[in-house]
């Protein structure tokens, strides 16, 4: 990984983004950073395409070969994108007439490692029958 | 876990909602399925609530300590809890006066899950270094 692409990954708060959700109380800093990277992946196109750019072998994506596979204009799909990349889960380079994106896969690593229980946080095994109704 | 426990995250798609985001590209309802669930938490007081929730020893909060802790009505923080538990994240139980509200983990543990790395895919090593700008 490029040093450039810390500096922009620190830049984004990932730092500051990703706490342990269910081990303490987030404060409201934290929340807000956090809710901004969810928010970008609630959306069902926005998660598409990260998971078009995720799994594609090789590591990136033409937005060339990302287009054709929504019944959405260009200028909308760049727009997903670039919440995408704002919310450091995708990265981006121009060459020549087109952008290829990429997987940032320390964002999802950290998301991943956020929404784990702390160690020794088991399952209850008091729940009330009717607790889920 | 009770039954009725398995039958409402049945009901709410639980098992359609993770598939492995990073792996193959998501089809539109596995897309639509689990941006709900990020659509929920995108939101810092929905994100301070489920921490709160998560990390209470005893596993289960009162709505009348969460309210507290929060400059908003009532009204307000119920349907953000009621967002919550919509999308399976937690459950709720009426004790006399009380609802009393507690973390669902197979959610977040299901999207922990998808937000994982298949094996074997490391961190590419041929990043240009411009390319997170």
């Amino acid at each position: 990984m490029s040093k450039q692409e810390l500096v922009v990954l620190g830049r984004d708060g990932v730092e500051g983004c990703c706490p342990a959700l269910l081990a303490a109380p987030l404060d409201d800093g934290q929340a807000e950073a956090l809710a901004k990277v969810f928010k970008a992946l609630g959306d069902p196109v926005r998660l598409r395409l990260l998971s078009m750019i995720a799994s594609r072998a090789g590591g990136e994506v033409c937005v060339c070969d990302l287009t054709p596979a929504f019944d959405l204009s260009q200028p909308t799909i760049s727009h997903h994108l670039k919440l995408l990349k704002q919310a450091g889960l995708i990265g981006s380079e121009r060459r020549g007439t087109w952008v290829y994106y990429r997987l940032l896969p320390e964002m999802t690593d950290r998301l991943a490692a956020t929404l784990t229980r702390p160690a020794g946080q088991p399952l209850s095994e008091a729940t009330p029958a009717g607790a889920a109704s």
